[in-house]
């Protein structure tokens, strides 16, 4: 059974309070683990990327099948059905037109002191993307990732991604192939986000990882932080609904199971005005889970974590709805637009009863890399921006210089840093004489 | 003495590889004393800031005194000189029209499907600024911190500063005062960042935290990682002027000692392709050296970690910027937006032998926070967008769904996700019905 909450209960703060900061996920402390062998990558390159694949994918390569060959790639590719083909090339052109709009624009302008100032944008020069192998290894993940970086202007894109005892997913092959990747190597775990940030023989360094992964993959992550950029280490998914009555109890329930099924950490959340309809809701979720396929994952989290709240208005859920910062959010009102612009923290949301969140996981064309954990206070979804960074740019007239350099000297002698204020002293010197 | 090296050297890349991996700084290991403070705090709130403030910074407190009364602030800006409060007035002026200039626009249009899709962004609820006490207090910094909060549209901006022995700098409140900050508190340290992340009975907890620190700060910067957003570590500082031989070494001298100033970890490098320049700024760097009043701190650094690189060319000197890719780089050549467009991984670039790089650090406009230790090859400045977060936003229309949930269905269907495929078939079917 999920939580039944409501606002008018004299208890529902602390009821609220307790699902805002359940700990949801047990990560097992495998750091000491991940140093070893990112330092046995470091040391020994290729040697100790192989050795590690043959000992947790029992798989034995060699430094020249480290990485797919095109011939490789292509074969897989062959046993991809017609329709699942055609699917993901929607999705890639979708996500495609979507993130292309996302290209921030470079700027330049003279200011009134005769300051030119301004911005410009470049890509990352290489990222990798880390692809989970067996189950989730999910080709709408490669494109989500991979199509963002090409879009940005990475010109080398590398792809890991494990094949445990050899086993290849061919659409994964095929989401790497649509979205423009340019090596894809055949490693997991530690030692493939190892590789990837330091380089080995065969596999140059890159500049940016990407891409979820396990406790092992995570942990790699957060170590090699700095030396080159990371995303977001995600968290286990959620979604909030947001419906009144005028909804088929059976689209929520599913929207609902949908997070629910992911992992037995999701949580999902329905906040209705309607406490019939949220009553409606439990039982047709109760109903769908009798056959899910996956009922065995999609139970636990909706029995652990999931909750029915009954509010007042819809000004009440759009408050509480603040409060959680869901990664994923629906709104299946009346007016759906008018409670987006008060809905403002939250990672992605999907608009009125026909845009199920699972649209937004496959064809939409807004990235399914969202926040999670809360952190949509302060973060957003992957974008073309991870895959770019901004250079300013300042340029000085002997003019600009007379008219705004004293300052900078004031200033810097406030500060005690006498050769910043000589820097410009000196300039303004030569200037005069 | 710095290193000199040239290209034509046969031993250059084993020296430039030196230079490029050279560790400037060893942090002192506090994590485990930052846990404790952490803990404390969140387990004690006002009571274990005030022991810790006391301990610390031998200052008692109480609950009331913790933040600065407007009072306070008012009688300490009185003691600012009007030079100070001009070029502080000025240096704002700037920072804030350079920085409105990045807000980015929210999007939403209709593709050919009759979906809607775009995108909003919105600002940071609340954000803390870690500013440092004693001689690293620099109001300059408050002002590129606060000001993008501000501009970004953070509704709350509260400061830390510990005030040790109650000493206070009241260039910080005044530049606090400039920036529009809300509240600013007389506290330090892990406690301060700990404060800020988890909140106590006086500290509301915020969203985000920006802002340098010593050691304990960033140790505790890196735990509250999560829970709120941070900005990035900083390493120490570093220079790169590329300069050809009409420039004046003694103004290039003073531009990497404006660096080498900072710390003794500073890294200051010129790159040119005359080596009789680079022998003449050495010289000017070591006349400087002499009457600097910093020397202490840029005589270590420029000895141990500056260099002098002679190239052929100036393509030479891009492909070498950017593997290092520095900070701040200083374009003193004679077509220097020319050379701009090749130094792709900077920063922030100074163009032309009139933009010292302290106009940068004070005055110029763009921010003074910038990737440091080589990651502007993955990352950008402080800017607005550190202070906002996008939300994705999807509408289907049941045309939009009856055209594009099917493709969604297969690749869910393709990856064992049933409740996803169910949520837009039972959709699709009711359209049908």
């Amino acid at each position: 059974m999920p939580v039944f909450l409501n606002t008018q209960d004299p208890d529902f703060e602390t009821g609220f309070a307790t699902l805002l900061s359940a700990k949801r996920e047990d990560s097992p402390d495998v750091d000491a683990v991940v140093a070893d062998i990112i330092s046995d990558v470091r040391a020994r390159g290729d040697a100790a990327v192989l050795e590690l694949t043959e000992k947790f994918d029992r798989l034995k390569l060699s430094a020249e099948t480290l990485r797919f060959s095109d011939a490789e790639i292509d074969e897989a590719i062959e046993k991809v059905s017609a329709t699942d083909r055609a699917a993901l090339e929607l999705a890639a052109e979708r996500i495609r037109a979507y993130h292309l709009r996302q290209m921030p624009q470079d700027e330049e302008w003279q200011d009134a002191a005769g300051a030119t100032l301004g911005w410009r944008w470049s890509a990352v020069s290489a990222a990798g993307l880390y692809v989970p192998g067996g189950l989730a290894s999910y080709p709408s993940s490669v494109l989500m990732n991979a199509i963002p970086a090409k879009v940005a202007g990475v010109a080398r894109l590398a792809i890991t991604v494990p094949t445990p005892d050899g086993l290849v997913n061919p659409l994964v092959l095929l989401a790497a192939r649509l979205a423009g990747v340019d090596e894809v190597y055949r490693i997991g775990g530690a030692q493939a986000v190892a590789a990837l940030a330091y380089g080995t023989a065969t596999i140059a360094p890159v500049d940016k990882i990407t891409g979820p992964g396990n406790a092992f993959v995570a942990a790699a992550k957060r170590r090699v932080f700095g030396k080159v950029g990371i995303d977001m280490i995600a968290g286990p998914s959620e979604i909030l609904v947001i419906a009144d009555k005028n909804n088929n109890p059976d689209w929520i329930a599913l929207d609902l199971l949908s997070q629910a099924e992911h992992d037995e950490s999701a949580q999902s959340l329905l906040i209705t005005d309607d406490a019939a309809f949220g009553q409606a809701v439990a039982e047709a979720v109760d109903a769908r889970l009798e056959t899910l396929e996956r009922r065995a994952i999609a139970g636990p989290s909706w029995r652990d974590f999931g909750a029915i709240i009954t509010v007042r208005d819809l000004d009440e859920a759009a408050a509480l709805s603040n409060r959680i910062a869901p990664e994923h959010l629906e709104l299946c009102v009346a007016d759906a637009d008018v409670l987006s612009l008060k809905t403002v923290h939250a990672g992605a949301i999907f608009l009125g009863q026909y845009t199920p969140e699972a649209i937004g996981d496959y064809i939409g064309g807004p990235n399914h890399v969202l926040p999670t954990a809360r952190s949509a206070r302060f973060s957003s979804g992957l974008s073309v921006m991870d895959f770019l960074k901004r250079t300013t740019l300042s340029k000085m007239t002997p003019e600009a210089l007379r008219a705004i350099g004293p300052a900078a000297e004031a200033l810097a002698q406030s500060e005690s840093l006498e050769a910043h204020g000589l820097s410009v002293r000196a300039r303004l010197d030569g200037l005069n004489s």
